[in-house]
């Protein structure tokens, strides 16, 4: 892979023990050298965990300098003893960089209901601090070190020229669905040099993540954990980012998102195919959104996309229960491509090139449109395969 | 089985030949002897089959005199042919009993998109018009004639006595989640002697359903053509239902409700658990169902249970993502008995004991406790297992 990283940001990965094997890394630190902005969005789960509610308490804001992320311990439902924990490993994160506990930010995922290993992870933050550097090993490292059950490692990068001026951004995430005892975790940070402020980019931030991660779903169980940052150094010396340029630093932050958050379905367990569903025609996105995510949690149109069965009936079902009222005799649905439902009626087409399709390509296409209106959507999620129900069914306690 | 057919009715399934196998009755019909009162409750999907469109517009009213249901095709996603179709269903029922067409309802449940097969309906029709009668025969005819994929039979029933006279409700239902290209259904049809008006059967069916059927899921994915009846042929020659015993008359139809209700996801695809989930001290009861139906359709919660995983972490999880906001401190959560989740924390308890009550039963209890209020729900659903993926993604088109 080739993703430069952004000026002003130093990281490094190690392994200090959270995880038994002891080539994996385990503990992440990404740091900026000076003050920095940093933006977050995070999980909807009531119950969450520490790291989650400390973070959100602290972004936005301009005085950035550390995020530690830890793997293989998500230190949620640990009661008031987690929450002192996080405190304390953003504390000694910032005492490592020389910084104050309120300039640093923490993540955590892996298994829920364990205390952290203070020790070895403060041992860790030592070890990763005399690492810290900004080259493709230092940044190979940290990437490793904030996965858990991920087959593939997720970054993705975009250079931008705004101006004459050039800018990066670049950014890693982790996720997979969720296994065994572990509530597997979406994270993600964003880092670019580009010069913002924290307004700026929380709007920026918000607005990439609607388009991504709030739009893709393994099983539709939301984790404790989940969070996004995107920080900004301002290191590659270029002014305050201007209004009239805003949207080019947009499409960059939602493109390296999107990118992103197709790959977590695409690793999702057992997961055979990553399943494209665009929702066009609605009254409102939010429409469009809860007809997507319907079709996506829909057990049955899972497992007949896994069985590359252009099962047309499963799919319309789905949106027409999804709660979003509109006219069935307008709905028409297109599987890769092909017209299989129009005016209340199945359209004659060839189910064997259909199913042909599905059971060929790694991704499938599912196409409403619904006749309501303008707004639209793109979703994406895993089909539902013998292999995820046995991953995760026959784990025992 | 021993389910008395309530005066006033009378009953015949047969074979006419919408199922290939000639030996499975595939028409039913329902009738009384004179005007009755009938109530309806039907599927929310806004994608539905033409003959809820029409019982919809029909019910509540006191001049019914005939159902008949078909099984093995669902009349569903057939456009104003299959509308029409519906009508001539409805009207050749109303015919072969001597009534008019807007006496009669119908309910189809099988294949969707494919034409009903009117002339071998029509034939059947009149055979079953010949085999109508009220005894233990007819009555188990008519219960198969109305099933599809079901395991079982599904029938339940009450005897009453009020002010010293007897009042008897029987009811029938089909549904075992969903299979291959069929978009299997929920159908119950309700029957009592009772002398009831229309209002009052509406209220009493509509109060029994909350209770019931709108507790239950096997995979979440609603039907185009759920219809629960409620018939009161009013000929056990007693007078009009006193207010002050309708609370009577509703337990009893609320418990044939809940124990058909029970038996859905017991017969649900591949499903080795009956899982029972208790929330209680909601600020509501629909916070109340909202919590318990997210828990329900979690695929890690229902993965867990058919591996008999006490993963509380999955479960509390769930809980938190339904979108109903309650203080996370205050949650606890029993399995099978065994408090395993308190004050924000997991409580020491003996994993292999609690996992050993899950293999070792059917059913599997959860319990939550929200701290929240005085409201509370029950609901029911199945486990999720390797064989239900097979099921449901080996068929192919």
């Amino acid at each position: 892979m080739n993703h430069p990283v952004p000026k002003g940001f130093r990281l490094a990965g190690v392994h200090c023990g959270v995880k038994s094997d002891p080539t994996k890394e385990d503990l992440t630190l990404i740091t900026t050298d000076s003050d920095a902005v940093a933006a977050g969005v995070y999980t909807q789960n009531v119950v969450h965990a520490a790291s989650v509610k400390q973070n959100r308490a602290k972004t936005p804001f301009d005085r950035f300098r550390v995020v530690i992320v830890n793997s293989g311990n998500a230190n949620a439902c640990t009661g008031q003893r987690g929450e002192q924990d996080a405190r304390e490993l953003t504390r000694l994160a910032a005492e490592s960089v020389g910084a104050a506990e309120d300039q640093a930010l923490g993540m955590s995922t892996g298994i829920i209901g364990e205390f952290l290993p203070m020790d070895a992870l403060a041992t860790g933050i030592t070890a990763a601090k005399a690492r810290l550097a900004a080259d493709k090993a230092a940044f190979e490292s940290a990437v490793r070190g904030i996965t858990t059950t991920d087959k593939f490692v997720k970054v993705a990068s975009r250079c931008l020229d705004i101006d004459g001026q050039a800018i990066q951004v670049t950014a890693m995430a982790k996720g997979a669905g969720m296994i065994g005892p572990n509530m597997a975790t979406m994270l993600c940070v964003v880092m670019t040099d580009a010069t913002l402020d924290a307004p700026t980019a929380q709007r920026v931030l918000s607005n990439a993540v609607n388009e991504s991660f709030n739009c893709m779903s393994v099983e539709g169980h939301t984790s404790t954990s989940d969070t996004v940052l995107l920080l900004a150094s301002g290191a590659a010396g270029v002014p305050l980012l201007a209004a009239a340029d805003e949207p080019q630093l947009q499409d960059a932050v939602t493109a390296v998102c999107v990118e992103l958050a197709r790959m977590i379905p695409t690793d999702g367990e057992g997961a055979s195919h990553l399943i494209t569903i665009d929702v066009q025609g609605c009254a409102t996105r939010e429409d469009a959104h809860q007809i997507a995510k319907t079709v996506a949690d829909s057990p049955l149109v899972k497992t007949g996309i896994a069985g590359a069965d252009p099962n047309w009936g499963r799919i319309i079902s789905a949106a027409g229960y999804s709660g979003v009222q509109f006219d069935a005799d307008k709905l028409t649905l297109s599987i890769n491509g092909t017209l299989v439902y129009e005016n209340s009626m199945p359209v004659a087409f060839d189910a064997a090139t259909v199913s042909a399709s599905i059971r060929d390509n790694h991704e499938t296409n599912l196409q409403f449109s619904l006749g309501e209106g303008e707004s639209s959507i793109r979703f994406w999620t895993s089909d539902l395969t013998v292999d995820y129900v046995r991953f995760n069914s026959e784990y025992t306690t």
